[in-house]
């Protein structure tokens, strides 16, 4: 059925407000390496829910409260002090179960308080389908908001945008209207059957080999398990949104 | 001779201030579809300098001064009351030969005037090899900066960004850790064999279309002829540097 929704991609958080956006919008927020592949993984291993901060002043006052785990990245290195930091393999256990996750990464936390006066969900290559199958049955338009690096674009977080659009579009419900949407449409296209290669002269890519966690960036672009968990902002934390 | 310099290119205006930037930095200014079009093609036919400015009112005070001519576009359309608009076919005649052009658009003079701190030139299709020529054979890093439409990004910035970068990094003289360079890379290798079929969809081939100006797209695009002339920024006005 056609339905003539907008669908609009926004390649660096910083340009967030230059896009079409209504009460009729829902943000998708993507900082897939790494921020919003850490949110998919603790809420799949059963974080009850997650705080982002945006500084790391506020993080440290949930420091040592029963029940909150902390976690702080700058850089894509975690800081010391701090209980987690950005990699998604430190949230694959037990001990998170029904805690709360205070977190505050460089890109990812700034693009979800950039967009917090509208409906803002997380989405990652974890939940893809899930987030595909929540926008496809809504009636809303769909802004995906790249977090980039420190207000610069990055590759990462287009193709995965470009891949979220092209499941959309194919349902002949949106139109597009946004160039946007047509170059991480066309990255994506070329990364699609080897997205790790594509990435290869990325900056983040190389930024996490250099901190020997490439395995990280594997894991983001490929991960081992799917979840229908879509993390939804409310009231400032993101909670557990299932379909 | 590896030289390792930088070459980063800013998608979008708005995002200036986030890229590196030093006193050895040449700001390539790209508003392809039409200011930096109609600078080049204006310096062709013999305008004698240009002078940017970013409002309707500044661009009013110029108005009816002896050897000027006040040019003013907005949303892709001419501006009652100033003598010309903002599409190249208007300047390919000799009554502009040694005047002043005064020149306000949506977008590419706002590019103009973010960067004008730094050292910058204005380039397009009429020009790419000069300018090409003329960054070779400096010793700076250079930012691509695409005036995008609005504080958004578009297509055929970017392409002609991936075309100029092509030609600087065949040199060999440039490092790229950029991935927006990365995209506008790829992006061009998609267009290269026809740009006008790969704009089809652009949101500005459209709204040039439905104005019934594509004609001015196909020039931009694929002009007629070549300068040699660079736009070169000081003291506020364009100037022609030749090479």
């Amino acid at each position: 059925m056609l339905e003539n929704r907008n669908i609009n991609v926004c390649l660096v958080s910083d340009l967030f407000e230059n896009y079409p956006l209504s009460e009729n919008t829902i943000v998708v927020v993507v900082d897939l390496l790494r921020a919003t592949t850490v949110i998919s993984t603790a809420f799949n291993f059963g974080i009850k829910e997650i705080i982002p901060v945006s500084s790391l002043e506020i993080a440290k006052t949930y420091l040592n409260k029963k029940d909150y785990i902390v976690a702080a990245e700058r850089n894509a290195m975690p800081i010391e002090g701090f209980d987690y930091g950005n990699s998604p393999f430190q949230y694959m256990n037990n001990e998170i179960l029904d805690k709360t996750l205070v977190l505050t990464t460089t890109n990812g936390t700034k693009a979800i308080s950039i967009a917090s006066e509208y409906e803002v969900i997380t989405s990652c290559f974890i939940n893809i389908d899930a987030v595909e199958d929540l926008l496809l049955n809504s009636k809303k338009d769909v802004l995906i908001l790249c977090s980039g690096w420190k207000g610069v674009f990055n590759l990462e977080d287009t193709i995965f945008s470009g891949c979220l659009a092209n499941k959309l579009i194919s349902s002949q419900k949106f139109n597009v209207n946004c160039d946007s949407t047509l170059a991480a449409l066309n990255l994506y296209n070329l990364a699609k059957h080897d997205y790790f290669s594509f990435l290869s002269n990325s900056a983040h890519r190389k930024r996490l080999k250099s901190l020997n966690i490439e395995k990280d960036t594997v894991f983001c672009l490929t991960p081992d398990f799917k979840s229908n968990i879509i993390p939804t902002l409310e009231n400032g934390k993101l909670v557990a949104r299932k379909i």
